[in-house]
């Protein structure tokens, strides 16, 4: 049995998430379906993590088992093909047969793109959110290093049961369950980098975030929080005491999720 | 009485072209609905030109009468609101009461942009022609400077009549019956600029042209020219040759409309 690992990209602004749903499109659901037409086999397909509805993806990882014979660039040809443009296979390879996209995952990167022109371009609105109003970029960029390290992140994590459609925050990013020595209850994670920064040319104000797993909407939980700091509603010492509260309700609001991009998923 | 000229950008992906129509999604259509709605009276609105369904532009111009007293600034903000995300008003500003968009327009720039990677991606596909076979980049180029100067360009216009949904090539573009002196049956028309240029980090050749109006068609077909030359199937001497036939079936085929966008246009 082959183990193939597919490296892909997608639009997810017409997609309800990642995970398949009976009646609804989702990444998950359109691969698989696109994976039965090629190899004829109903064909579970495993991807790095989930991401929400309207949430983008420029490198995610998944996996699938096959007995399908098709070399691997012809599979990238072929999938492309019949796959909508939203979902790109950007490569697909041989893996061994252990590898499992989900568990397998132990650091991931998110970009979250925040739009600062006064209109915003019909060829970006997919990707950003759009803020025209005045923020503080140095003091967003200082909050963003009090995230940095291990944390108990409970605070900007979506509290449980209470977003609509979504499970648990540990069912979203699987690999956290072993980063945190089997306690599967754990909110801790550690950021390896969390940073802002200005693209004068495009007016884009970027926020980029490594860690070892992600929370269910922490990072547009994050996000929200930054921006009450750089609308001066906060202040970057805030930081440290919303994380210390484990308390949803002491961090901002939830960012669109339109702004937030899957960059990169790195395995050991 | 105001008179408005707006500078606008759009997606064209899911329009049927600038030309307003009775059951068809137009940007015209979605402007001018827009207009009424803002103004509360029925509000013509006049573009530089048609761009074809599929058509993108990137600096639009268009301008408006009106009795309606909200500001230019305002008249942005809220037009925006209104108007779907595909559609983006960059600029809103008073003009001399002779100013007509199409009219007085005596250079347009064209942007057609041709993806030389391998796979598509799903942030691109709206605005690219995915071409990822080999193409001589060299000897396209050198057809396109055979392109500079004046010329009768009967041979890259759409044969009138023969293409659905389109009139003639002089209602495309009205501009071109001044420049040429009343002639107003005249294909000659001048490229100030038609060249190629390739940039490598994005796997983008585009070719740009600038001329004093442009034939139904026009830098479609001349694309689809360039390629089959970029292919090896003609010679870049071929250019002149194909010029002076004067006769559409020496020219290639018509590149896809999703490729081009209109960059810029410019008034005396």
């Amino acid at each position: 049995m082959r183990n193939i690992r597919l490296i892909l990209a997608y639009d997810g602004t017409d997609f309800h998430g990642w995970q398949r749903q009976p009646a609804a499109p989702t990444i998950q659901g359109c691969l698989e379906g696109t994976l039965e037409k090629l190899t004829g086999t109903p064909t579970p397909l495993y991807g790095s993590g989930r991401t929400d509805a309207g949430v983008h993806a420029l490198n995610q990882v998944a996996n699938f088992h096959t007995e399908c014979p098709i070399p691997c660039p012809n599979l990238v040809k072929a999938l492309n093909t019949l796959l909508p443009p939203t979902i790109q296979i950007k490569a697909a390879e041989e893996a061994p047969p252990e590898f499992h996209a989900r568990y397998g995952a132990n650091r991931k990167t998110y970009r979250y793109r925040i739009l600062q022109a006064p209109t915003c371009s019909p060829f970006w609105w997919r990707f950003v959110w759009h803020y025209p109003y005045p923020l503080d970029r140095e003091r967003m960029a200082k909050a963003a290093r009090f995230l940095f390290g291990e944390h108990d992140f409970t605070s900007f994590a979506a509290a449980e049961g209470s977003e609509a459609g979504q499970t648990s925050s540990l069912e979203v990013c699987g690999s956290e369950m072993r980063v945190c020595n089997g306690d599967s209850k754990s909110k801790v994670r550690v950021i390896y980098q969390s940073r802002l920064f200005w693209r004068a040319r495009t007016s884009l104000l970027v926020y980029e975030v490594t860690a070892n797993g992600f929370l269910h909407h922490m990072v547009r939980n994050i996000v929200g929080t930054l921006m009450e700091i750089g609308r001066g509603k906060r202040m970057p010492e805030d930081i440290p005491r919303i994380l210390a509260a484990r308390d949803r309700i002491q961090a901002g609001p939830t960012a669109p999720a339109q702004g937030l991009c899957l960059a990169k998923v790195e395995y050991t």
